[in-house]
């Protein structure tokens, strides 16, 4: 049974903020619950970039109750004006008097700035209550804010012996239904979805959200050298955003045909492949905060060694391949030790189905997030 | 909080049986608690073969305290004269006035004529309490009773993209040291331990038990189709039985230089390379009826084609090695299409240390167990 206490109502703020994640774009999700007298008077989560932050949804929903009340806040409040006034300066005019906040913000406009706002006006602040969790739900609002690169999670699909197809590249189904549902969830929740020309040219998916509920589509990129790729393509369809990721030697008449199809071009890269960390750098400039990156064993190789990778899911389905010619989910060479090899840490298992998902982060990015000086590029 | 009623002394019981795991030899683990008037008057397990069965024990134990008691039994009592007399009738002299049976015995000899014995002699019996758990405690006995086959777990410790190794074929360490504890504790468990001859040749190990507390060694099982193994391979040492199994072709003065050091030599197979099937056939008669199969990736791979694989455990690292020239867990070609691959059922996963332990068994194993007709051969 749960107990009621500050956890209790900050659980349930995380649970505003969890229901929002993806719908927010480069802004981070938030929930606020207001609490009076013992009950609850007010909830709300920011739901869209430009309108009202959580804590105003849910004053605005406790109204004259907000006097005297607590405020459970799972990000701290902003303390400038941005697209909206600030929350602190809200707060304090309805008379909150106690202020709970799961984490304090990253971004670098509020920092604590909120918080001392707040204790200046004379309001009692707690600071860390679920913190944790407050952090992880926004891991990818807190890479993107501080650096403006975008949080990258590797997503794949494959055998208990690493495989993503047979011998013969017959690869549907790998994983059960529920498996692929929680996959349409993930771009759901992703800014962008990312691909390699060859998975294009294989395959011809159209990259987009399908679930049972409408989805919000991500922004479709494609890695994609030598333009390649056919202008009838389904990920250059108009159901959602597309970017194709090129080098600046790529011919520039194919590039302006895509562009016409209302396609954005971007060149990384003076080589004959893309500059896997100059594009992560452009497509942050570009507004991407997230990517879900669905590519093939060359693709993850390459963008694993380059560092670029901020958080693995590594879906597996109860079945076992063979080795001889059916390919990796991870093609790049390794080192030659076991003690050099990628290790992944916070590492999580959960049921989906008959299927598991593996989530892990990979260890000791601190030095090398951005991968900038080990970055190799790829066709 | 557990509660006070059949499942809870029958828990007790099995745990009594989980104990003795692996020192049973071919007999099945079985444990015993009789209660009389709201006490524990007597427990007890069958320890060793040849020695008291679990019933004998605890009715020791209860001495006069036996007379209209209950007891648990985790396996039908036998009726029969085997090496030491039936349980029943010591059951029935003892005065017990009720028993709980987890599970009927699969021994033919046994097989129900126990709980019949039992209820001709007017004592209350209940049978199914517990019945899963028991069964699968005795998996292996469950397997050789029926078929005279030994039972084959198949254990891997291996990379998240499936790899025994790196390029270079370093492969010490993958897994960490509480997973290597848990697989010592596996060899306890098991009657014998099988590798191929390559794995001798590479790393010339030991294959004993090696734990914090002593453990009883497993029979140790080499696949060497053209005798290589070195006379002083330690695996071949007096810590424990060893036997090597060739072809018929091998050279007769080796197999006479082995059996010299106190090795057995088995002869399977008239071709270039052992047959997998009549060996487990001939190591079943030989009395062996569980292997635990530490493998390289193709002799994992041939287990598995040939259908003698019962059950896998899979440890995972939490580590990526890459694919390009890396050794995989399973080297052997596989079907074309996905639909046709080896799908495993009842898959359970634990976290062991930072490693993960997947456990689960073939799916549809019921008509190909022996994989007689499909059994390849190997080097």
């Amino acid at each position: 049974m749960e107990l009621l206490n500050d956890e209790f109502y900050m659980r349930l703020a995380l649970n505003l903020a969890g229901g929002a994640s993806g719908q927010t774009g480069v802004n981070p999700v938030v929930g606020c619950v207001v609490v009076n007298g013992g009950r609850i008077v007010g909830m709300g989560a920011h739901l869209k970039r430009g309108e009202g932050h959580a804590e105003v949804h849910a004053l605005n929903m406790a109204g004259q109750q907000a006097r005297g009340a607590t405020a459970y806040v799972t990000l701290e409040p902003c303390s400038h004006y941005g697209t909206t006034p600030p929350c602190c300066e809200r707060l304090i005019s309805e008379g909150v008097v106690r202020v709970v906040v799961a984490t304090t913000d990253p971004n670098p406009l509020v920092a604590g700035r909120g918080i001392g706002r707040l204790r200046e006006a004379g309001i009692e602040v707690e600071v860390g209550i679920l913190e944790r969790q407050s952090i992880e739900l926004n891991e990818t609002f807190n890479k993107y804010i501080a650096r403006k690169l975008p949080f990258v999670t590797l997503k794949t699909a494959m055998s208990l012996d690493g495989r993503i197809a047979t011998k013969t590249g017959h690869s549907r189904w790998i994983t059960g239904a529920e498996s692929r549902e929680a996959v349409h969830t993930l771009r759901h929740r992703h800014g962008a979805i990312m691909v390699g020309v060859g998975t294009v040219l294989a395959d011809d998916p159209e990259l987009t959200t399908r679930l049972n509920v409408p989805g919000l589509h991500p922004t479709r990129i494609v890695i994609d050298s030598k333009l390649r790729i056919s202008e009838t393509a389904r990920v250059l369809n108009s159901e959602a955003e597309s970017i194709v990721v090129t080098t600046e030697a790529a011919d520039e008449s194919k590039a302006d045909r895509l562009r016409k199809l209302g396609v954005e071009v971007l060149r990384c890269g003076a080589g004959s492949r893309v500059d896997l960390a100059e594009a992560m750098a452009r497509l942050g400039e570009r507004g991407i905060s997230s990517i879900l990156l669905e590519g093939g064993g060359v693709l993850n190789g390459a963008m694993l060694e380059a560092g670029l990778i901020d958080k693995l899911m590594l879906f597996y389905a109860p079945i076992i391949v063979g080795a001889e010619g059916a390919p990796s989910a991870f093609s790049f060479g390794g080192p030659e030790l076991m003690s050099d090899v990628m290790r992944l840490e916070r590492v999580t298992m959960q049921q989906i189905g008959e299927d598991w998902c593996l989530t892990g982060y990979p260890a000791d990015k601190s030095g090398s997030a951005d991968g900038a000086e080990a970055a190799p590029s790829l066709a």
